[in-house]
Order: C-alpha cells, then sequence, then structure tokens
C-alpha cells in the first residue's frame, strides 16, 4: 500500500515546465476536443443537432473547462498569444513562451485527431470520402478556421488583431486586485463568457480563431490526414494571419489595457507598503522585470497620456 | 528600471474625471464593439452565423466586460439615461453629467467605426456597396436602432421609456445593501442577464437602445461614414426618441424602486447608528444631496403611498 | 433638506402586510412584464425577433430580477403556488395566503396591461385588429396559457402538478441550511434556470404556466381589453386547470422533498443545541406551527417510509 | 404537535444506504424528467416549441437540480460511471456500486413513465398511435439514446468512452482542493455547463448517453411501455454501448486527471502535516484504500511518465 504511495510520489515530475506543458497540452486538448468535436456535429449532422450558436458555445464550455482543470499547474494561457502578452506583462518568463506554445499545438494536433475519429463515419458519410477545402461538403472548417470568400487579407489581419486585443483587453481586469476584480474561483466562466462574446461577434470574417495554436494544430492535423497541403495554399496562403495577428493583438490589447486603465487604478495599500519599507525586495525585482519589457513599448504610447494630461491636470 | 517606474508614475492621470471619461469612453466602446460586430456578423451572413438571439446576448457579454474594465474607474456606467439616474439619486455629481455623456458617445462613435472596418469588405458585399437606411439590403440597422413600419412616435416613445425604466429598476436592488443584493464581484454578469432580458423582451418595437449613447455615437458614425442624413430624417426623424425617450425611463425606473421598495426597506445598523451619533457629519451631508434633488420628486408622488398609508397603518 | 428626509421617513409603510404586498405586486409585474413582452415580441415578429426559447429565457430573467427586486420585501413568492406551499411548510402566515395571491394576480395585470400599450401597434398589425384566440392570428397566448388541441383535461391538468412540484422540489433544497445549498446572494439566477428548465421540457402540452397568478392575471386582462369571454370559456373552461393544478403541484412537490430528502438530512448543530436549552423557547413555538400543518398531511405518507424502514434498518 | 415532531423523528431513515439510494433515485428522477420531457417537447412538437439545443440545456438544468438535490444525501452521482470511478479512487465503497447504479436506473425508470403520462397525448398524435423505433414518426428516442446509421459499432464504442472520460476528466478538478476548484456551492451550475458542453459536442453520434443509467433506465421503460423488445435488438444490439463505454470511460478520465494533473500538484498543508504527525490514523487509511484500487492501474499508466522524467528531471 504505502509502495503505491511511494512509487505515486517517485512519479511526480519535479521539473516545473514539464507539469506546465503537461498541464497546457491537456488543457488546449480539452479546449479544442469540446470545440472541434462540435464543430464536426454541426456540420455532419447538416445543423439539425446544433447550429453555429452552439459550436461557439462549445468552444466556450471548452474554456471553462480547461480552465479548471489546468489553471493550477500552468495558469491554462491555452493560447500563444496569451503566453505572449504574460511574458510582455512579465507574469511569464520569455524562456517558456516556445515550451508553452508548443505544448498548446500540440494539445491541439491531438484533440484534432481524436475528433477525427470520432467523427470520422460521419465525416465521410458528409464529404463523400472526399477530404477538401472548397465548395458544399467541404469539411476542412470542422479544424481549422478559413475566411469568407469576400473578405480581404488586410482586413482579415485586422480582424484577427481586434479580436484578440478584445480577449486580452477584457480578461485581464477580471484578475487585477487594484480594479474591481470576479471572484477568483469564478474566473473559468467569466472568461469563457468573453470568449463567447468574441465568437458570436467577430466569427463572420474568419472564423475567430483568437489563438495561433487552435488554429495551427488543427490545420497541421488536416494537412497529415488527408486534406493535403490545400490547408496550407488555400485563400492566398491565410494560415498565417491566425499566426501572427493574435501575437500582435494580444499585446495590443494588453496595453489599452495598461495605458487606459491599469496605470491610473489606485494602489493596493500592501504594495505601496512593501514599496515604502523593502525597496529592494523579491516584489520590486519582479516589477522590474515587467519594467524592462515596458520600456520601449511604454514610450510610444505615452504621447498621448501626456498631451491629455497637459490640458487638464493643474497639479502636474 | 525604476525609471521607467517613474515614468509611469507620472503619466498617471492625476484629474479624476479625466480618468473617469477614459474609463467610460473605454468601456462604452467594448460594449459597442461587441453588440455592432455581433449585429454586423448576423446581418452580412445572412443568419448563417448567428440570429437576432446571438445579438442580443453578444450586447449582454459587452456590458459584462465592459463593467469588469471599467467599474472600478468610472462606475462603468456606459449610458447617459445610467448617469442621469445617479445624478437623480446623489450618486454622481451633476457636473459630471455632460462629460460622462459625451465620453460615452464618443466610445461608442469610434466602437461603430473599428466595427465598420473590420467588417467593411461583408457590408459591401452584403449592401452592394449601397450604404442604405431602406429595403432589404439596408445595412444602417447594424449600427444604429431603427423602429418597425408599423410601430408610431408614442408607442416607440412608450417603449424605449418602459425598457429603461425596467433597466433602472432591476439593476438598483442588485447593489443596495439594505435590500438583499447580489454579490458585488458578479454584479457585471447579473446585470448583462438583465440587459438580456430586457432586449429579448423589448427590441420589437424599435431596437431596444435603453442608451443614448449606444444609438447617438452610432448614428453619427454612419451619417459620416455615407450612409447620410438620412439616417436622422428617416421614419419621420425618429433618432431623438432613443436619445429622449430612455433619460426620462431611467429616472422613472429609479423613482419607482425608490417609491415602492427602499424607502420601506429596514435601515442599516450603521446607516443608524451613524444616524444618532454625528448627525452634522458627512455622511448626513453626502444624503442631503440626495434629499435635494428627490425634494421636487418625491411631492409629486408620496400622495400615493400616503393615501394607502392612511387605510392601513394604525400607528400612523 | 432634514425635512425632505423626514418627509421620507413618514412615508415609509408600517404595515409589514402592505410593505409585503408592495413587494409581490411590483415583483411580479416585472417577471410578467418580461415573459409576456417576450411572447408579444417573438408572436408579433413571426420569430424574426426571437424563437420559442427566448421566450421561456425572458420569463427565467424576469424570475431572476423579481427575486432580486423584492426578496427582503416579501420573500419573492410570485406565485400563489409557492406561497401556499410555504404555508403548508410553516413559512408564511396562513392569513396573508390570499393578500399575497390577490398581488400577484395584481401585478400580473398590471404588466399585461403594460406590455399590451407597448406592443398595441404589433398586436393590431399582426392580428388585422381582430383579438381572438383561435387560428394563425390569435393573439390571446400572447398573455395567458392555452393548451394544445391534442392534448386532453387529466393530462394538462397532470401536466400542470407535475411542472409545479418539479419547481418546488428544485427551490426548495437551494436554501435549506441542512441539506447543500447555493449562496444565499445567487439564488435568484439559480431559481431563474430551474424556471427555464421547467419551461423548456414541460411547456409543450399546456404553457407551463406552474403559476396561477401569471395565467389568471394575463388572462383577465385579456378578458377586459376585447378578447372576450373566450379567453375563459375556450379549449372546454381550460382556464381553471392552470389555477388549481399549481397549487395541488406546488404542495405535492414540497412534500416529496420534506419525506425524501429533508427528514433524512443531519441535524444543524445550532438546531439541534437550542432544543436541548430552550425546548419551550420561540423557535419551538415556530417549529410547531410547521407541525400543525403537516400532521395530517404526514400520516397519508408515512406508511412508505415506514415500510422502507422496516425492512432495512435494524436500530429500528 | 411534538408528537408529530416525534413521528417524523422516528421516520428519519436511518440506515445511510437506504438514505443515499433513496437520494439516487430521486436526483436521476430529476435528471431525467427535465431531459426527457425536453425531448418530448422538441420532438411531438416538430421543433416548434424548442430545438436540439433547448434537449441539451434542459439535460443540464436537470443535473443542476438534481446536484442540489441529492447532493448532501448521495454525493449526486446519478449516473453508475461515475459511481465507478468514485469506487475507482476510493471515494465510493465497491459494496455500494450496485446499489447506487440499480436506484439510478430505477429513477430514470420511473422518471421515463411520468414522462410518458404527460406527453402521453402529444406522442399518441405524433406517432399515429404507432410506438416504433424507426422512421419518421418514431418515439424511441425521446427516452433512450439511437446511433445515426452511419455510424459504426466501434466509433460508437469510442464516442461513448470519450465522453465521459471528458465528463470525469472536468468535474475532478472542480472539488479537488490541491487543483484551483470552483466554489463548493456553485459546482451544480459548473458541472452541468460541462454537461452541456458534452451534449452539444459529442451527441451526433449517438445521443451522448454517457450514464448507463440515463440510458438504460429508459430503454427498459419503452421495452415495457409498447415500443416493444426492438428497442434492445435494433442497430444491431446497440444497447450494450451506452452500457458499458461510459464505464470504460469514465475510469479512463479519472486516470488521466490523476496521472497528468493531480499527482503532481502541491500538496495541501494540512495533508502532508497530518501525514507527519499520525501516520496511522484515519486519513492514511482512508488513502490505502485509494491506493488499493490503484495499484494495478497505475502499473499500467507509469511507464509513460516515467519516460518523460527521465529526460527532464536533473533532480531524479
Amino acid at each position: 500500500m504505502s509502495r503505491v504511495k511511494k512509487i505515486i510520489k517517485r512519479m511526480k515530475v519535479k521539473n516545473e515546465l514539464v507539469r506546465q506543458i503537461m498541464g497546457e497540452v491537456l488543457g488546449t486538448f480539452v479546449l479544442l476536443l469540446f470545440g472541434c468535436a462540435a464543430a464536426a456535429q454541426v456540420k455532419t449532422s447538416r445543423e439539425t443537432k446544433g447550429q453555429f450558436l452552439s459550436v461557439n458555445m462549445a468552444f466556450s464550455v471548452g474554456v471553462m473547462s480547461a480552465m479548471y482543470l489546468s489553471r493550477a499547474v500552468s495558469g491554462a494561457h491555452l493560447n500563444p498569444a496569451v503566453s505572449l502578452s504574460f511574458c510582455v506583462l512579465g507574469d511569464l518568463a520569455w524562456i517558456k513562451l516556445l515550451p508553452y506554445s508548443l505544448a498548446q499545438i500540440l494539445g491541439a494536433y491531438l484533440a484534432s485527431g481524436l475528433v477525427y475519429l470520432i467523427y470520422h463515419d460521419a465525416i465521410m458519410e458528409f464529404s463523400g470520402g472526399v477530404l477538401t477545402v472548397f465548395g458544399p461538403n467541404e469539411t476542412a472548417s470542422i479544424f481549422a478556421t478559413y475566411p469568407t470568400d469576400v473578405v480581404s487579407m488586410q482586413t482579415s489581419f485586422l480582424d484577427q488583431v481586434v479580436g484578440t486585443a478584445m480577449l486580452m483587453l477584457c480578461i485581464l481586469p477580471l484578475n487585477d486586485k487594484r480594479n474591481a476584480p470576479a471572484p477568483e474561483a469564478l474566473l473559468p466562466p467569466i472568461v469563457a463568457t468573453v470568449v463567447l462574446g468574441i465568437s458570436m461577434s467577430m466569427s463572420a470574417n474568419c472564423g475567430a480563431a483568437i489563438n495561433p495554436a487552435r488554429d495551427l494544430g488543427p490545420r497541421l492535423f488536416t494537412f497529415t490526414a488527408g486534406w493535403g497541403i490545400e490547408v496550407f495554399t488555400c485563400y492566398d496562403y491565410f494560415f498565417w494571419i491566425p499566426l501572427v495577428a493574435p501575437m500582435v493583438g494580444g499585446v495590443l490589447g494588453s496595453i489599452i489595457y495598461l495605458v487606459f486603465i491599469q496605470w491610473h487604478l489606485p494602489e493596493l495599500e500592501d504594495e505601496s507598503e512593501s514599496e515604502e519599507f523593502n525597496e529592494q525586495t523579491k516584489v520590486t525585482e519582479h516589477n522590474n522585470k515587467k519594467d524592462d519589457c515596458l520600456c520601449y513599448i511604454t514610450v510610444t504610447v505615452c504621447t498621448f497620456v501626456v498631451y491629455i494630461n497637459r490640458f487638464t491636470n493643474k497639479e502636474f
């Protein structure tokens, strides 16, 4: 008995990064399994067993479930754009960005594979056995995101930037003790609701990936599973947009939150005290890292605020 | 490093009103971005990527997100009718009403512009390039609200008054410590649910703006962006109704809450104590302002309650 | 200033029952305004601005809002069947049952009138000006509930009994400290979810009134507003079923909860202590009332439990 | 009076297992009553009074209500696959597995019967009086789950395994104090949301029973109520899949949670302390049982983790 316990203890992964990678893989796996399975259900049932809205809702439930699952382990980023934003904000070491992102892509890839297994029969029946990216029987959109015919490259890029910026802008205050935060134990459903809102309002153009892993993982899967190179070449090599634009958008949204809201919030008492009494402590060091990153970013946006300040602030 | 920190500190906006304006601009921006983008998605996808309900839900998510974003900064009114009601209730200085309202209209205007950018291609494809207020390819209703053909001016006005009165009547108890309030950290989703309810039940006549900024901001945008003066002149100069009626309705709803519920609730112990021991203190002064506003309002409605009281209250 | 305050204080309704009646009138008014307005919106827009589901959801939001509004004043029963159940459970004095019920009917009547005003133009356009109970252009079902053609009287009765029994069975544990209750400040949204569930699953036969006031108030309104006596005579005098069956169902559901769950829960420590030390105190007296009511009810159902007990309980 | 109280006390079921069985019967009854009634409403109204989504939502509300009802009594498993998983995890005695499962099947059977009574008229009208499993007027799918025509046996089995594994994987962290759990009093709505997600994303193939009792109870009812033996023989004796696959999936999901997340979480301080000071106490004994069960399971999965560990953990 106690032997079993010891075995379990020995198997405890002692390397923190490995634990975090396992958390991100499993979290993103859950997120994509809910989302892509719902897309497969709606598509292959020809909207008799769900509609566009239920795909949005399933992704939202996936966000909630994945966050409860891996929040204590890895922070439940589930999204390279979120990881990058947290790097910029100083909440994640830059060295971990690549492992996190790869783990998220892996989780998404594995989930796509499992969805394909579960819905193999239905996909074959729906597509007539021809796995294709175009036409009324296309099934590629079950997995990765594709733009509509009318939308231009620039608009797609903007769309993804704005969507991801909204994501960061709306979830950062939820956990900011200097703001009026949500209850910590209820963050997952509230973040999920924000994601639901984004996918209900900004998915018409190109599917609201707002997450490079959510898009690249399934796209790689469809590439390897028989849809062919078309999943990358179609729509004029569209695939790079959900990879790059969310990274830009996530950082942009974080900066907007910092510049317009966070900097102007009253400091927590604990925070200001700790500054007074132990200026050289850990807290400060941690903040220093934050400052480093923000240093160059700041210069570009501060002119705006200074400009406003000059005209209104008499004590300046 | 510490230099960056000092720079940030210097950029902190020290004028409270400017901070509040920034909060209201950004909050209303988020609210309208969710809402109008969802309207654009549903309209331009011809209801294949959402339905009427998903527009309502996206506005609701927008309310939640905007409230978490700017509640600690500006109170997250997001609505001139709400700001006016809080002025009447004594919770907002009258001097701030105009800046708040303008900030809200500005936020709504900016969000409309961004939605137009994101959905530019889709709107052009949907409308055939002709931006118009009437007909099957009209796109003006993505932004501002318009009445149906059958509804008369008086009914529209009543509809907006009732909708906004319901809004105030249903959100005031949520934060009233003398009532049985909702958890403070969960106010945003609950207020969002109330807004969802109103837009599911009172939007058939004229779109449930219940918010002058939500309506005027986008309408101004469409005016400047190519829909022309028709956005103001159409439906017999309908545009003034979502501006004026919500102001009336918001105050009316607040008064109904005060007269029928709030006055009769037991006083908090702290409150009554403070009255006993320091009658001339701040608390009283704050209440005095409240009383000033309510003085004239009260006279008009009190007869009703006195009438009931006379017949039932033996201790009177 | 302070004069105003005194005026307000004088207007405070000192009779508790009048306060409670005002709470119930306003609460039921809010509930019905959301619900009937949503029904009017869906019906008159021919399901373009909502579907069956959005009526259910609007009623659910109405329940939530009405509960936050009047819970601290009157307990927010909003339903004579709930009031009757609380009388049986000893939580409401029998003398208050009739005033509560009449207040609820009045609130429902007033809300129906306001909905009719708001949607007057749309109802006239939809019905061609003929207010009728039957046919494709009927509008009576916006207000009161009517059965389908195929459902028999007995089935309708059973349907209403089961629906209301489910309501009581599902909401009683939410507030029972001996069970695993929901957070008190979040009772309104959770009760609203239960009502949503009932209206999604048990409204096909006869509209899931599960509330005599919700049905009689609007029916009286339609009677007086031009639909005529047919609202009472149609479907073989169906109208008495949503009046009587919910009363039976509410009590039945409460008893099921007591007999199968509540009696077998561990007693709270406070409760058992108070019994030991002051057996003749208020608490006991309060419980005595409860016992009185349950006395005769108990006899009819206890045989069942005794029967089970005999075979399984060795300590008996 | 006090006599009544004593009668109630005597009727208190003293045998814990009987109390738990009563809780499970009533809980599963409530779950199935919501779910099957919604299925009947949607089916017999030909989707005019609800859609596929509302059946999913009603099951979800059923989960929430049933959990609040019987959580304090029996733990509200409501599902033999959940009970089996808790046996494997050491949270339920193996001896109770069969009584729990039978109770759940009984509750499901009773609920099906009541749904049949309520919707008898509507089912007769819809089916033309012929109770059948196939064809456009089939009504068997109101009660039990059936696969689509295109799905193979293996896919159905995998589908049910994955669905139930997701269920356990997503609900175990919600209540795990070493993870970042949800508020205990809000577990029911969050678990309900997970179930909603699963039924929106994994119900296209064979109806997402993910619960042997939810499937067998109604199937037995339809067998006895006139649908005949076809409910078991149809689709090549499909009925065993929702019985066996969820049992496999539930255990699999629990193991995945343990191996990938739970083992690597930091231990609670209380836990580690209690181990230090009283190694031979109850806590340890309880854990021992857990270890016993996991002993053999562990061996099969540990190689994977050891393999990862060898390459990354320098302290190993």
